[in-house]
């Protein structure tokens, strides 16, 4: 994604505190309370411009979804689509992944969705997947038992790869689609990448992983 | 595979029991006394006119190759081929690959090749695919510790079942392809069928899993 520099963006997140999260870390271990109900946790690693997280919050009031992205000048903008949706069970937090054991205790979490994450397709670059082994270990320490992880891209090397690296760390693969907008599953909603890049003629590619308790 | 009835084919196939191999349950556990060495010994499940193996069995003249396929109006086309190339490492086998245990013994087999299997696309045929989890369980009573199973097909629904087959055994994933013809992988040997498929613009599909010893 293209990188605007928006230097009010901070400052416009700060003013919704009710949507954007701030001092994420005094909430480890008890999220609920920032919600104000016991409802489950899935978060989006990646988040962007929010138009996926909107779309399952309003699909799924009973779940509470929270949005994670590092750029705030691009959180910003899911930040315009809360303020405007007056959604109350979708709330943005703007940390880097690598740190989310810092603000998330485990079963904080009950799903990771990963959507077409930047593929960093040099191999040297493969510790930067969202898919790579040490960010299955920081899912792995703030989801619950047999927690999830729903993951979708275009990008036919990540797929590949990601499913020889959730095999590798030990997950079971519950559910694969190699072609989903062809496919019977229902209640998919698109992210904004997903829109444009299918209709181009992009296949999507879609899988559910789970942390098995026992492996 | 349409099938001709061929009534002269089990006939022949006794004409030459130095390729097609009779009374098999006697070789079991002992194999390498059939190849006359102590080669590895990798089987194709399937392996119909024998065009795969018997590419392989040339470009890997220190492994033994075994074609187990049920008809024998099938097999007696392997057979032509074995005796018109005169390979020393490609054997056949004409028996269901249910009764696989009945001769072979844990450790016989190191590697089992599963090519454009038939893909039993309704769900009650499940029990029938060749990834199925009784057919994965059967693969393991004969393979070595830490076998392989080699597989490709251009059917999506297969593979993708498949794959979700090979995480809930417990095997590891160690290669996918979504692509084959469009990647990077060498030395593969087309099946008369992919030769067909893949210039009508199907997409391979490939993927290579492993017995774990500890699960």
């Amino acid at each position: 994604m293209r990188l605007r520099n928006k230097p009010w963006a901070k400052e416009k997140l700060a003013q919704y505190p009710q949507y954007a999260v701030g001092n994420p870390a005094e909430h480890k271990g008890k999220w609920n309370e920032v919600f104000g109900n016991d409802n489950p946790i899935h978060i989006e690693v990646g988040t962007g411009k929010g138009q996926f997280l909107l779309g399952m919050a309003k699909q799924n009031p009973n779940i509470n979804y929270l949005g994670i992205e590092l750029y705030e000048s691009v959180i910003v903008s899911a930040l315009d689509r809360i303020i405007e949706a007056e959604v109350p069970n979708f709330k943005l937090l703007s940390v880097d992944a690598k740190d989310l054991t810092e603000y998330f205790a485990k079963g904080d979490v009950e799903r990771v969705y990963l959507n077409f994450s930047d593929p960093w397709p040099k191999v040297r670059h493969a510790k930067r997947r969202l898919t790579y082994k040490t960010f299955l270990n920081i899912y792995e320490q703030i989801l619950i038992d047999g927690g999830e992880i729903h993951f979708k891209t275009d990008n036919q090397g990540l797929f590949e790869y990601s499913l020889m690296s959730f095999s590798e760390y030990g997950l079971l693969l519950k559910y694969v689609s190699l072609d989903l907008h062809a496919s019977d599953f229902e209640g998919n909603i698109m992210t904004e990448y997903e829109e444009k890049f299918s209709q181009k003629g992009s296949r999507i590619y879609r899988s559910e992983v789970k942390y098995m308790n026992e492996k």
